[in-house]
């Protein structure tokens, strides 16, 4: 049967102030009315039951996204550490095999913007039957529609059949020449979608990644916490896909965005005729492509182009939109009793 | 006797959000920790005593600038209705006059920055006396340090003693290029600072300033509301001093400043080493030039340069500082509700 893994980790610095440690972006409609993990959950409708919906997050989140999402309290799969993709993954997918033998399992995140609900599906169900076919790890490549260099890129290899293709390479986040020559030679977006058999990629781990494999048999005893203090922190891409021979990619043609900084609102968002994108009482003139968000007091802009204005949590933020991708070193230069939100 | 008129009316819009009707910009510590009336009172100390201080202001402001200024309920004139300075200096003139038949007037305003508080009292001893010995009635024109297209500009004449001069004529606020050829041309900023026997100025008024001479005899009848009905509102300035012929200009070298909008602050507050003015909880990194101010929430401003972002009274407002000029108009664009505040 299919199963989805929705990782919903994340620490909530990215959308500071509005995002914190207890309400990060995942669970904030950055995108509409709905959170992204809301609009995450109901976009499986029709291809995942909710009873094998599984979520993986941390200790502070778990009780907010079982109440939000309406899920059973034993598909919430509590991280006892961060660790980064790689055990996450592994651990979702041993918990799927454990409950189904014969699991099939769908990879996503919480935080991503997709338009189009039904092209999501449809290439989920194929990067799935891809994944069953071939017996192969399988990556959704969305095809891009800008040079980003925010994002990583899979270079596709020969094909499989009339819509998968081996991966070539994986490229990380370039810059911006690189991202140019990618994007003309056919290179895709690594979204973090992806589809395996449970088995399929157990194998693969043992075979790979020597941070997680010596210790799946503490998995195999019960001993999660024994499992996540022996793991080194990898991700699934780095930590298996780019060592894997048994990878596949299959091409997305949906709209997708991972709504990693603020920057990114008036791509998910309506934006206005000036292209701002706006939340909470703000009154905005003669001002172009700016992002202000305002949970708390009225924001009054007039004459700017390009900024980032934030009130949230008794905090004020002003900064250039291309200095989004950086909020976090901006963070780290404040004193942490300004920074720290609850 | 010397006896000063302080002009303390205003609406309180030119630094909104801080700045309301009811705590207006010359109650706000804009230059240091005291509110610029504070500072036009003890900077005439020495000068006048305070018991011959007159403040004249609206309605709304009386009792606090008795409480604030610590002066005699007596000398806080009351304005039934703002008229611009022409009757408010006439009344207050008229005032001193009928307290003292021999008064000697200085009139200042309530919202100035002055840094050399000696040289200041220097130049309005002086102009006082130029006043007394040539019957004339007196301006302090500020040796300009920039081509400020703020201020209004008075080109002297030919010379009176060795400090005074008459006055060939008065220049409104100059565009730039302008405002250049004034400054290389020797014409002085028309500070507003002025000196007159009560005499002379009443004299002048009665034989230039139809708005006003005409009603005068209500004053001598105690009828200041009929008196403030009756007036056509003109400034001292257009009303009078570019009317008469019996104008001097005396120079003044102290650094002089109205601080008329949020672009001045960085002129009369001590700045950063990145040239920023900056009060309250305020976090600035890579941010060159720019005016913050918070009287509530910490603001954190990163890469950005030139703008003026306040917190004040439940609002927030964002915009260059080349645009502070234009608040009022920006103001007018908003919904009643969002701009106007107690």
């Amino acid at each position: 049967m299919i199963w989805a893994v929705i990782l919903a980790g994340g620490s909530g610095s990215r959308f500071w102030p509005l995002s914190t440690p207890s309400n990060p972006k995942q669970l904030l409609p950055l995108t509409g009315s709905e959170s992204t993990a809301e609009q995450a959950v109901s976009r499986l409708e029709g291809l995942v039951p909710r009873e094998r919906i599984l979520i993986v997050t941390g200790p502070a989140l778990a009780d907010r996204l079982i109440r939000v999402l309406d899920l059973p309290r034993e598909n919430v799969l509590v991280e006892p550490r961060a660790a980064s993709t790689g055990p996450a993954l592994v651990w979702a997918t041993f918990e799927a095999q454990r409950r189904d033998p014969a699991a099939q399992v769908l990879s996503l995140h919480a935080d991503w913007a997709i338009r189009e609900a039904d092209s999501f599906r449809h290439t989920a169900a194929q990067a799935l039957s891809t994944a069953l076919r071939h017996k192969r790890l399988v990556t959704v490549g969305i095809v891009p529609t800008r040079p980003e260099t925010g994002f990583g890129y899979i270079v596709p290899g020969k094909s499989l059949d009339e819509s998968a293709r081996t991966v070539s390479r994986f490229a990380e986040k370039p810059d911006a020449a690189t991202a140019l020559d990618l994007m003309a030679s056919g290179a895709l977006w690594n979204s973090g979608l992806f589809a395996w058999s449970a088995g399929v990629l157990l194998d693969e781990v043992r075979r790979h990644t020597d941070e997680i494999a010596p210790h799946l048999a503490l998995l195999q005893h019960g001993d999660v916490a024994g499992f996540f203090a022996a793991v080194t922190a990898v991700s699934i891409d780095v930590g298996l896909l780019e060592r894997s021979a048994a990878v596949a990619v299959v091409p997305g043609r949906f709209t997708w965005d991972d709504v990693g900084t603020w920057d990114a609102l008036p791509r998910v968002r309506p934006r206005d005729a000036h292209g701002n994108a706006v939340v909470g009482p703000v009154y905005l003139l003669d001002t172009d492509d700016c992002v202000v968000w305002s949970n708390g007091d009225p924001i009054v802009v007039s004459g700017v182009k390009d900024l980032v204005i934030v009130h949230a949590h008794g905090r004020i933020l002003v900064m250039p939109r291309r200095q989004a991708a950086d909020l976090k070193t901006i963070l780290d230069r404040l004193p942490p009793e300004i920074r720290d939100l609850p």
